[in-house]
């Protein structure tokens, strides 16, 4: 069976059930069909955040198939709702882009999925379109100054940052030449276009606590320089009114369900790489408004995505959470034992033994934030009981909690051992997990803290354009803003070829992005893919929809 | 007061109360908030449709302002529902695009508006958004085949007529050079972008008739050449079921309300000028289906909309109007008397008189479809009362019944004249409206025909482009296709200078265009606008949210 398969067969409950075991009223509910709602912000309840407790999901670092986060993150909040705490999962929203190229959806697994699956893949209630709608205006509001004879802002062309997104897989758009076609279409200027999570829009409406917050982030936007030498941003083109105004409904956190009816609310979907890769704070404190659990994710690797959540999220939001798990696999362990990707399904103890380390260092970094994570064996049906017992070893040499869970094929009931760790640990996290860095530092040592304690680095070059970067980044006055580095996923260096713990490297900033209305700047330590292509045979061409309107090939 | 500020002054029923009034229950309704909703295409009856009276409101040629043709559709449908009429307006649904630039809105005024106002201007229920993704979509299809090494179709790029599509007004992105940047990011080629509005996926969704048609007009797009001349079709390219997945909801009819309270089904916006300028034959149909009277407008004058309506719309839909309005003003009236356009507030007999024989060929060839049309004078606080006088006596004179409208201050009770008139004939116009010309005959023989019959045309001419377009629809196979001709609206000629009721002119064919998956062809006779562009001081920088979510700048 495929998971369109497991979710096409589920009888989903109708939203305003849902709705109901959160205690919101229908007249509270903006439906959006049956099974789909947006909850007023007005819902959000600060003294309700400050007693709910925030779970947090991240891995270790993963194969190029992933491990099964949002899997185990709904298979947690279902479990955990088995033993009966009150929990929601609050996850990000899939982008569009990538259901028609190789990955075909990505609302999790198996009996652990959200529903309904074919509307959260495709549009969901239309956030990202009104994130790309937003994003575009800007561009086109800059486009027009260029072009104006009576009201220009001395834009120089050369030095505008800001590009046009599109939520698809679309490699031709990366690099383009617009404006052309005379003088009545614009000034020709070289630019190129992102995918829609990719937008600052997309960073900033997740990190926006309020409609007013959300306009000054927006106004706050870096655009490029005029030709004096001044600084532009989207202010000065008075271009963050309609942008909000573009966002009204999409700030809203969306409810849907898992597979067995738990809520869950999905909302947001930053790039993991050069924003902070997780769900809206908006929807992280509705889920705890609302419930007395919330299980969310963070994306890629414990090093890039929870370091973020941390260090970025928790402290716009005033978040911390209560419990971290760390999702293992037994795959990606091989993986890191350096097993060639093709024979991973192969039991083998003795690569799995040597791509421990990469646990161990994941490890290590989750008791820097938090005394008693969880880790959490996400099993396929591959796995040796060997190997699983091999990593639950591990887990208790380093005197940390570890549950082999099975919430793909059982959904929650495969998962009920990891949530009363889960719930055992909240109770003894009292303390608030305290950020990696002070704002207030300069950037580079703020760099160099994460780089040294968390990814294990001996030291941070810098490139001639970094330290250019620096410069701008010191003249503009944003110093003072937290980091939110780009760097491979697939290793804990800034070179994916480094699999397990690697030791003894140098981790090189090539540049320093500025996200001035998210409120981060971006080092990238590699390259970083903002648009990606679709493969030789996209998973489009299997897609389909019958004459009842149901839809089929995605997976 | 300002038409947001009346829209806002209302207390706008739930929409499950407008579907009640429609006998569809709450059940059957996919609600998208509270004040929107989807209807299943399941609701729709061909025998209720046979037996509703469909009214098509169009107009003389236009000012650059409008003369108000969706505000007397509204007006009008709240008029009949006065008269206890189970009536329902069935209108487009505005493009996002020119809310930023000039125009503010498009949902009708004063009295006469459909709400939520802001709701729909700004995103809607995300139609527009997914026809977008699903042009552009094959527009990735198409680059990545142009990529790939494996499954290459062997399409030339340079006869790719496919073009991307945003909802934007944004002229620089009317010519691109896209694919730069080396041999990952796709191959070199000149393009551009038109608005959403002017995508051939608009023009199909709003002629489909069920999700299999879709996927069939989807699949039959016109996509290119290959270097060896075969035509490539999307069908070629797989795109038709994802594309068609991506319409799943927008295939829907949405359902809103007037001011009134009168139930409004909005869906979809082809462009007046490339395509067919008025709403689906879904929600014709659904609106039919649901109430007694549907009121429905086509774009532009009636020399385009009207005859696309009848010739393209009603022909693939199986409809007839029952009774057809045409829209008349003072000002525009006066505009065709060649008078200045700052002036047109000022009464002026003369000039007025000066320009009725523009009304008095728009009337004539309302006869040549229906034997008991109507004219309806949209009045504005400046038409003097002898001014509409000398229009009601020119419609005495050829024997058209005729009324003065108030209804943008008025609401529904400034058309209840109107509305008795409208019912009356009805009644009488018990013929089915003929199209002008038969499908089958040769493309110059139907374009002849619309020329010299409906705007007066001594001749046609074709450029040496045209006649070579006309030579690639006859090896394509596609002769037998209506024709939508792409023609100024400021003029019966194809010189928007040409005024009043142009005479002894020629209209030059430079280009046909294929719309294969629409079905139809587009004999362009200007220069055509695809990519409108902002203005020196752009709407956009007015708009603007509040703390609590309301929208001020829209009109």
């Amino acid at each position: 069976m495929t998971d369109i398969d497991i979710a096409q067969g589920v009888e989903m409950l109708p939203i305003v059930n849902i709705a109901n075991q959160l205690g919101v009223d229908a007249d509270n509910l903006e439906q959006y069909g049956k099974y789909k709602a947006k909850l007023p912000l007005s819902l959000i309840d600060e003294t309700a955040v400050k007693k709910s407790k925030l779970i947090l999901v991240s891995a270790i670092s993963p194969t190029p198939a992933g491990e099964g986060k949002t899997t185990v993150s709904i298979g947690l909040s279902q479990a955990l709702n088995r033993i009966n705490k009150k929990t929601t999962a609050v996850l990000r929203e899939p982008s569009l882009g990538p259901v028609f190229g190789i990955k075909g959806g990505a609302t999790g697994g198996g009996y652990s999925q959200v529903l309904p699956m074919e509307d959260i893949n495709l549009h969901f209630t239309g956030d990202f379109s009104a994130i790309e709608k937003a994003n575009n205006l800007l561009a086109a509001l800059i486009d027009n100054n260029l072009q104006s004879k009576t009201r220009s802002l001395g834009i120089d062309p050369r030095t505008v940052e800001w590009k046009r997104v599109m939520d698809m897989n679309d490699r031709a758009l990366r690099n383009v030449v617009l404006g052309l076609g005379g003088t009545t279409s614009g000034v020709p200027r070289e630019t190129g276009f992102d995918i829609t999570a990719a937008s600052e829009v997309m960073a900033i409406l997740c990190l926006a606590t309020s409609f007013s917050d959300l306009k000054k982030r927006l106004g706050n936007i870096f655009v490029g320089f005029t030709y004096s030498g001044d600084a532009i941003y989207a202010r000065d083109l008075n271009a963050e009114g309609a942008m909000a105004a573009l966002l009204k409904d999409a700030i809203k956190p969306n409810l849907a369900q898992t597979i067995e009816g738990t809520p869950a609310i999905i909302h947001g979907g930053p790039f993991a790489n050069i924003a902070q890769g997780t769900n809206s704070i908006l929807a992280t404190k509705m889920g705890m408004s609302l419930s007395d659990y919330v299980v969310t994710e963070a994306g890629f690797g414990f090093d890039l995505g929870a370091e973020k959540f941390i260090d970025i999220k928790c402290q716009y939001g005033n978040l911390s959470p209560d419990s971290i798990v760390l999702v293992a696999t037994v795959r990606a362990l091989k993986y890191h034992g350096e097993m060639d990707v093709k024979t991973l399904t192969t039991p083998d103890v003795n690569a799995l033994k040597r791509g421990i380390p990469n646990l161990e260092k994941h490890i290590e970094n989750m008791l820097k934030f938090c005394k008693n994570p969880v880790v959490a064996i996400n099993k396929f049906p591959t796995d040796s009981d060997e190997e699983v017992a091999c990593i639950l070893d591990a887990c208790e040499r380093m005197g940390v909690k570890a549950s082999a869970v099975d919430i793909w094929a059982k959904g929650g009931q495969g998962g009920l051992e990891l949530a009363q760790m889960v719930v055992d640990t909240c109770e003894k996290n009292i303390d608030k997990v305290e950020p990696l860095y002070d704002w207030s530092w300069s950037v580079e040592k703020k760099i160099k803290t994460v780089a040294s304690t968390f990814y294990g680095a001996s030291a941070v070059d810098y490139t001639a354009q970094a330290k250019k970067d620096l410069k701008k980044i010191e003249k503009l006055g944003l110093s003072h803003l937290p980091i939110c580095i780009a760097k491979t996923q697939k290793s804990l260096s800034d070179n994916p070829k480094l699999l397990g713990r690697p030791k003894d490297f140098v981790v090189t900033v090539r540049s320093i992005e500025i996200s001035a209305g998210a409120g981060f700047v971006v080092p990238i330590t590699g390259s970083i893919m903002r648009m990606p292509g679709l493969p030789a045979t996209p998973a489009a061409e299997k897609i389909d929809i019958t004459d009842d309107g149901s839809i089929s090939g995605l997976f």
